[in-house]
C-alpha cells in the first residue's frame, strides 16, 4: 500500500495571504512552460523554456497570487526607462506620451492600468524605484540578498534584487510579506535624513513636489548633509562612478560570452553600454570597490536603527517618448541604496505639471519591514 | 506604445465550475514543468519535462480546479490491477487489504481517500470503469474522441480515452462538462437493456448486489441477450479476444521501439503483455478487425438513442493483493464500449460482502451526457 501521489504539490489555490491578487511577472523571472526573454530575442531563442518557476514565482503563487501574464522588461534589465527596442514602451497610465520608466517597465505598466495588482521586478540600480515613481505606484528595492533570485536572468549579482511593484502600501507590504526571507532589523523609523547636499541638486519643480511629503509623515527631520566634503566632482557624482563602473563590470561577466558567441541585436543605449562594459579594466574596479565600501560604511554610520533617508525616486517625472534621459542624474539617487545593498521604498509623493514623482526612503540593510510599516 | 504583456494567460483561479475543486492527475498526462512517468522509473528517464500541460489538464485548470498532485498508473498504463511493480498500489480504503484497480489506480486512491474531488484518468479498456468499481466510485470512459488526449502518453490510440473519477454523480458531471468536446446525442435514456446472456456468466453474488442499483433506476428494463448465437467459445469471448489483440497490437506499434530502445524492466503482467504483443500478425488483426465491425454494429443496433446497456462494470470486488485476477472475465465486460468507441459510466451499485461493485451503463457514441444525466 502506498500514498496515490507520485509528486503531490498545490496549485495556487483560493486561500493565502495572496488570494485574489493578480501577479505581473517581468520577463526577466522564469516560469514553468514559458519562455524567459529578458527583453531581448536572441535570449529566448537561445534558452530552453525552463521547467521550473523562479522562486519569487513559486512562493508568490503558493501564497494564492494568480499570474496574469509576463511582462515587457528592458534589455537583460539594463536601463532604466522602459523603452524597449524590439517589443515596445509600455503604456505610463498616470503620464500620457511619456515613458512607464525601466526596466521594470512592464509590470510597472500593468499595475498602473489595473491588469494586476502585484507587478513582480527586479532593482539592480533603479528598475523598480524608478518606473514606481513614473507611474505614481509603490515599489520596494529590497536589502540585497533578502529575496531570492533563483530563476531570474541576473543583470549583475552583488547589485541585483527582486521585488514588487504595487497601486497601494498594503498590497506591497502583503507581497513583500510573502518575499522576504532572513531577519528584520527591529524598530520603526522614528527619524527621515533629508540630507541637504542631495536636495540640492534636485530641480526646483520637484523639491517642492516630493518635501511636503517628507514633511508630512510627521517624523523628526534632519538637514544635515549626507557627505562631508564639497569636493568636485563631488562625492555623489564618484558614487554614480562606482556604481556604474562595478554594475557594468558583472553585467559584462555575467553575458559577455553569450553576446559575442550569439551576437544579438541591442537597442542603442544597452548596445553602448555593453560596448563600454567589455572594456573596464582592473584599476577602475579597485578604485570602485574602495568608493563601495565608503558608501555601505557611510549608510551605517548615518542610517542608524529607526533612522531613513528622505530623497526623491528620481530627479524629475516621466521623461516624454522620443526626449533623452538625464541617466547621470537618476542613477546618481539610485545609486546610493545600490552600492550599500540597502533597501529602497519608492512611495508616490506629489506631481510636477500633473506628474507623479515619488518619494525614496532608505534604510540600512534589513530595514526592509520598517520602511514598508512607514509606507 | 504597446501592451505591456509579452504573453497575457491566467492561472487558475477561484472562479469558474470546477473553482475549489482538487485535481489529481493520472502520471500518463503532461503537467508543465513536472516529468511525466507513465508508471515506469526508465520513461521518466528517457522522455524530456514537458513544456506544456496536456489539453485535458489545462481544461480542468482552466475552469478553476486545483492541481494537488500527479498520481500512480500502472505501466504505460497496460493493467487493470492497480498493483504498480516499482511505485506500489495505492490504498483502496472502500476495500482495506484489496486493490483498488488500474490503471488510473493514483487517481481513483486519491479521489476514494478524499485527497481530491477529480481523479483524471484514461480507460483503454476499463481503466477508469474498474477502479471506480472497486472504490466505490463513479467514472466515465466517454466517447472515443469527445476527450483531447494531446499531451497523454498513448496506450492503443483507437481505443484511448480521457475521463474522471468522482465521489459523486454531480462532481462528474462537472468535470466531464468541462472536458467533453462535439455534439452529445439528444435525448435521454428510458430503458436499458441488462442482456441475459452477459449477466448470465456473473458470479452470484455480484448479480444480487449490482442488479437492483438497475432496477431502482425506474426505467425499462429488457433482458433480451445481446448476442444471438450460443456457440462456443461465446461471441463476448470472442470479442475480448478481438480487443485483447487489436489493443496489444497498437500498443507494440506505439512503443515497441521504446522498449527494445531503452530495455525498460516492466512488472510481471505488463512485461508478458508486451512481449506477446511484439508476435502478433496481420491475419489475427484481420480477424480481430471483422470482430470489432460486428460490435460496432451490435451498439448501434441494439443501443438505440434513449438505450443503455446495464451490466456490472466488473464480475466482482476488489481482489486481495497478492492474489491473481480472472483478468478474461474483467475484459469481457468492459471490451463491449472499447470496441465500440463507446461512453461507459460506473456508479456504485451495492456491495459483496462489504466491498463496493459498480454498475456499468454502456450507451451508443455520444451518449455521454444522457448517461451523465441518468447517473
Amino acid at each position: 500500500m502506498t500514498d496515490p501521489f507520485i509528486r503531490a504539490f498545490e496549485d495556487a489555490g483560493c486561500e493565502g495571504p495572496l488570494a485574489g491578487l493578480r501577479l505581473a511577472v517581468k520577463d526577466l523571472f522564469d516560469l514553468a512552460g514559458v519562455p524567459t526573454g529578458a527583453g531581448n530575442p536572441r535570449w529566448l531563442e537561445t534558452h530552453a523554456t525552463p521547467v521550473n518557476d523562479a522562486a519569487a514565482v513559486a512562493r508568490l503563487r503558493a501564497a494564492g497570487a494568480r499570474v496574469v501574464g509576463k511582462t515587457i522588461t528592458d534589455e537583460l534589465a539594463w536601463s532604466l526607462n522602459g523603452t524597449n527596442a524590439h517589443y515596445g514602451t509600455p503604456e505610463n497610465p498616470a503620464a500620457p506620451g511619456r515613458v512607464p520608466g525601466g526596466s521594470s517597465s512592464g509590470s510597472a505598466s500593468a499595475v498602473a492600468l489595473g491588469l494586476a495588482d502585484i507587478g513582480l521586478g527586479t532593482d539592480t540600480g533603479g528598475s523598480i524605484r524608478v518606473p514606481a515613481s513614473y507611474c505614481g505606484l509603490y515599489g520596494l528595492r529590497p536589502t540585497h540578498g533578502r529575496v531570492s533570485l533563483e530563476g531570474a536572468v541576473p543583470l549583475a549579482p552583488s547589485f541585483d534584487t527582486a521585488g514588487v511593484l504595487a497601486r497601494d502600501a498594503a498590497t506591497l507590504r502583503l507581497a513583500m510579506g510573502v518575499l522576504l526571507e532572513g531577519a528584520a532589523a527591529a524598530g520603526p523609523i522614528t527619524r527621515l535624513l533629508a540630507p541637504q547636499d542631495i536636495w540640492d541638486e534636485i530641480p526646483e519643480a520637484t523639491r517642492a513636489a516630493v518635501m511636503p511629503k517628507v514633511e508630512a509623515l510627521g517624523l523628526v527631520v534632519d538637514r544635515e548633509p549626507l557627505f562631508d566634503s564639497g569636493t568636485e566632482p563631488g562625492p555623489l557624482e564618484a558614487a554614480r562612478v562606482a556604481y556604474a563602473t562595478l554594475q557594468a563590470w558583472e553585467a559584462w561577466q555575467q553575458h559577455g560570452a553569450w553576446i559575442e558567441e550569439h551576437r544579438p541585436e541591442f537597442g542603442p543605449g544597452v548596445a553602448v553600454r555593453f560596448a563600454n562594459a567589455a572594456t573596464i579594466g582592473n584599476t577602475d574596479i579597485a578604485a570602485a570597490q574602495r568608493v563601495r565600501s565608503g558608501m555601505m560604511s557611510l549608510v551605517q554610520d548615518r542610517l542608524p536603527e529607526g533612522t531613513a533617508l528622505a530623497i526623491p525616486a528620481a530627479p524629475g517625472p516621466a521623461f516624454k517618448i522620443g526626449d533623452a534621459p538625464n541617466r547621470e542624474a537618476i542613477v546618481r539617487l539610485t545609486c546610493i541604496a545600490g552600492l550599500a545593498g540597502a533597501p529602497g521604498l519608492a512611495v508616490p509623493a506629489g506631481t510636477v505639471e500633473g506628474l507623479p514623482v515619488g518619494l525614496q526612503l532608505v534604510a540600512a540593510p534589513g530595514g526592509d519591514e520598517a520602511l514598508l510599516a512607514l509606507a
